[in-house]
């Protein structure tokens, strides 16, 4: 058996993100000995039975001992603190990890309290379900698709190189980037999408006009679309939308003024205006599915 | 082999609505005889070699004449016109329908033009594709979706009975309802859904910070979802716009409220209100997939 990629991993949450990291792991050998914690005694219960992990720890801080990976795979708002408590607990050349779908305010948080001869990766794999939990994660997951990184000015380039060969052997393709730039992208390409689908499923169930099972048995006409991703996670989210504030209201600061401007037009029925505007989206389409043949 | 319903159906449109409707007569012998008429030449000549009309007329009229079923399967603005046109030419007790995604404004351009003996039965069809024209047709497209009928008042009953068995056939669901109903329930689960997405992609293509490869390249976080609804057909939409403009403001005006309220609660960091927000839209979720269970 070729050797793994780590002696010994440790997640720090045990849901979608955790467990499916765990099963990639088991599945690629990438790690000898996968420790986990959560709060929960019947997550840590659940994920010991599954078995994506090979031993469950009540506190973190035994699960990060001797441990030369360290996964968190919490929501974004509580990594600093969870870097704090097991700060004085990791080993010497160790690396510390997130998944976070924020990476500034991460970084922000974080960084500070990692050790001297510790290296913090910050990455963010972007895959995900709309269901949570120990039970959702599959080895799957990050089959072909992006984890981005976001490394320190300052961080130790051997630390990012076996980064990005942890994340290949777990199926995904990898980029490295700076963790500014990384919440601009994240904010466009999904924290507003999901903003707007929480919104919208929201405005739909309020309306007094039609009736919830209305909505529900004729969703199919485009509002489906919006319900499965407005279906993720709540915790996860409103820590996302909280971290990434900035870049979130910026965009969606646009959005508005696009927004407003279309529904001008439909108030001077301008058919010119949006023809012209609803013919200009369709070629990006046409290049997401181009890209995807190309995988 | 049982008898037709129709004798002879007219599809005025032959793109993906109108060449799904030929391709679903065709596989449940719905009608005997079927012509087709489309405004350009090599869409004629495509549909009549697909096979899916077995005659193809340049003028309408011709098409029309004799017809027992005239399906209009054209954009919403120009029913009226194209009802207008072929008033003299549709045999006494012929009945005539269209599948528009606005109801009110094409009763309001079409009723009128209807001869007296002929019946119109106003319905939409809630299914479609990204794509367009008539090699984008199947006998499939309709299969347990929604046909939505909105009878006039003074309708004749046994034209909306035979409409609903015509749609039965061809695979889907039929409910009736007025056409002001109707109206409220497309805005909120098809039309705003639509716009929203034409516009996310639109201001997504625009921002100077973010290169449009990259859109493309990290789409999968949520953006992708909505980039298949933004394929739609420019044409149509601006048509749905500006044909239910009142209930489309109306509740876009909602959808506006709700997300400054996020937009708030996201500058003030309540966590507390994003959290109540994204947990409530959970259920509709749970109760679609519920729903698609049953079927």
């Amino acid at each position: 058996m070729a050797d793994a990629l780590f002696e010994k991993v440790a997640l720090i949450g045990l849901g979608l993100i955790g467990s499916s990291l765990g099963h990639a792991m088991k599945r690629a050998n990438i790690a000898r000995h996968i420790t986990g914690h959560a709060r929960s005694k019947q997550t840590r219960q659940t994920a010991l039975e599954i078995g994506f992990v090979d031993a469950v720890f009540e506190n973190m801080t035994d699960a990060v001992s001797d441990a030369d990976l360290v996964i968190l795979c919490v929501p974004v708002g509580i990594c600093g603190s969870i870097c704090e408590q097991i700060s004085p607990h990791l080993k010497q050349g160790a690396i510390v990890t997130d998944v976070g779908s924020v990476k500034v305010a991460v970084v922000a948080a974080c960084a500070r309290h990692i050790p001297s001869g510790v290296h913090f990766v910050p990455g963010h794999p972007m895959a995900g379900t709309e269901f949570s939990g120990p039970t959702s994660g599959f080895a799957e997951l990050f089959d072909n698709r992006w984890c981005l990184l976001t490394p320190l000015l300052d961080g130790d380039p051997q630390a990012t190189k076996k980064m990005t060969e942890y994340w290949q052997a777990c199926g995904a393709n990898v980029e490295t980037m700076t963790a500014q730039h990384h919440d601009v992208v994240a904010a466009i390409t999904s924290h507003l999408p999901h903003l707007i689908a929480f919104n919208i499923v929201g405005t739909a169930d309020d309306l007094e006009d039609v009736a919830e099972r209305e909505i529900i048995k004729y969703a199919a006409g485009g509002f489906r679309d919006f319900t499965r991703i407005a279906a993720s996670d709540p915790t996860m989210w409103r820590d996302v939308f909280i971290h990434n504030k900035e870049a979130v209201l910026e965009v969606l600061g646009r959005f508005n003024e696009d927004l407003a401007s279309l529904a001008k037009a439909i108030k001077e029925e301008d058919g010119y205006k949006l023809y012209e505007q609803f013919e200009r989206t369709r070629h990006i389409r046409q290049n997401i599915l181009d890209d995807e043949r190309k995988k």
